[in-house]
């Protein structure tokens, strides 16, 4: 088995503990407090995942959403990225919409990126240079678009805060329409498959981004942050992706203009992981 | 077979043709303009519910969105309310999160509702007073929140209207999260289903309200215009749908302080359907 395809068997398994448990849950009515749920979840899902990879690859190094791997500050051997539940007020409100993500890198280099939408029973997935996939089905790549003839995501609050909302407001006017679903995971890979044309956020970390970037790369969406510059998979950032010609309208065409406040934003926002 | 059933019969069909249609074009991978597909499927599934509805029952009024019944001006007798593709931005880009609408009424009063999320294969339908369904789940009646705690369905374009933004901005600043999915008529019924805790929007017509309306309703959902004001089903209007304590908060507390500029907008948008 492959490191790839060990990384399906257990992410298959995690999410179907999950659909398990929500199930439990839901036939014990339970009164308890579904942030306790999350928090149980969260951990108990990393937990899983932690253990399997240990179990099979001992020497590998683990960064988790929950904790693990505080301690990795490099890309050598082999590293897995994971956030055990994406998404998680859709966990918590909507029982569905979120996502296990993992993304693996060896010595450096992208491996594989794994996003399970857990309730729709969709595995997003890709191996760096074969092409990405949704489930069997390999997704084409993704065709240019202009703003104007796009829809975009984009969490409405980030039009609501002063000191950001003119950088994002002309973006928002001079797109198609505008949508947004709450899971960074979940946003990558409908960038890939289509169902945006760009998906827009202030502040990913490592596990938010690790597998969708690579997966939505292998459609040949470009993944930058928001002043146009590559991503270092071990460092929190802002992000924009979309396919080629879209990615290059906004970043040049928009979000260059507050390339001063961007740049300060980033220095206050991300001094650390 | 009673109306109901009727209704339940030709939506279903209505949503297979979709599909067959769109697994078609698919399939001859067709570099037709999207937009002539979506102006075919649109008129083609209305015709298609207009034809049924009229060999069942002749007498029926029918009002839909690609222009049948543009002379219906009451609730007398029996009358569909009919959207054949609500979210057309969704099914051009996305070939999902799209619905068929039906909201019936008989002798001006609600009759039943029926909202369907074709690609999904999820038919959310209510008859007034016998509580909402999805598919063969009966929905539970909508627990109150408050806005702090709730999830809000807006479209971001609304945040960067400057004749509008001031008053859904501090909505959007004070709720727990917002999303937007593209589809009034799924928005009516993720109400319903608890997916969001309330949808807004300014300018709906009666096709895209009625069959959700009456859905939601039937959970406890309360349904207004953004002045508190009931909707009349055959005019536009502007929409508010929330469980009962979250609508009275975002209205009483949120909305009222710009009732002038609401109603005077209201003047200005609504003088015809």
């Amino acid at each position: 088995m492959t490191i790839y395809e060990f990384a399906e068997q257990i992410i298959y398994e995690a999410g179907q503990n999950i659909k398990n448990k929500l199930a439990l849950e839901l036939t014990i009515e339970t009164k308890s407090n579904p942030n306790d749920l999350v928090t149980n979840m969260d951990k108990e899902t990393e937990q899983l995942l932690v253990e399997r990879i240990n179990q099979a690859y001992p020497d590998h190094h683990i960064i988790g959403e929950e904790g693990h791997g505080k301690e990795v500050d490099t890309l050598d051997g082999v590293v897995w990225i994971i956030d055990p539940i994406d998404g998680t007020l859709n966990f918590v409100h909507q029982q569905q919409n979120f996502a296990i993500s993992i993304g693996i890198f060896k010595d450096g280099e992208k491996y594989a990126g794994l996003v399970y939408d857990v309730m729709n029973d969709n595995l997003y997935h890709a191996i760096a240079g074969e092409g990405a996939y949704l489930n069997d089905m390999k997704l084409g790549a993704l065709a240019d678009t202009t703003l104007k003839r796009s829809i975009i995501s984009l969490n409405p609050n980030w039009l609501t805060k002063d000191w950001i909302k003119d950088v994002y407001t002309p973006i928002v006017k001079d797109a198609r329409s505008a949508r947004s679903y709450g899971s960074a995971a979940l946003d990558f890979v409908f960038v890939a498959a289509g169902i945006v044309d760009s998906y827009m956020t202030l502040r990913l970390h490592p596990w938010d981004f690790a597998g969708g970037m690579i997966i939505a790369e292998e459609t040949g969406a470009v993944v930058s942050n928001q002043m146009g510059e590559t991503l270092h998979p071990l460092q929190s950032n802002s992000i924009i992706v979309a396919n080629q010609q879209l990615h290059r309208e906004i970043v040049s065409g928009y979000l260059s203009r507050y390339e001063k406040e961007l740049t300060e934003l980033h220095q206050g926002m991300f001094s650390s992981r």
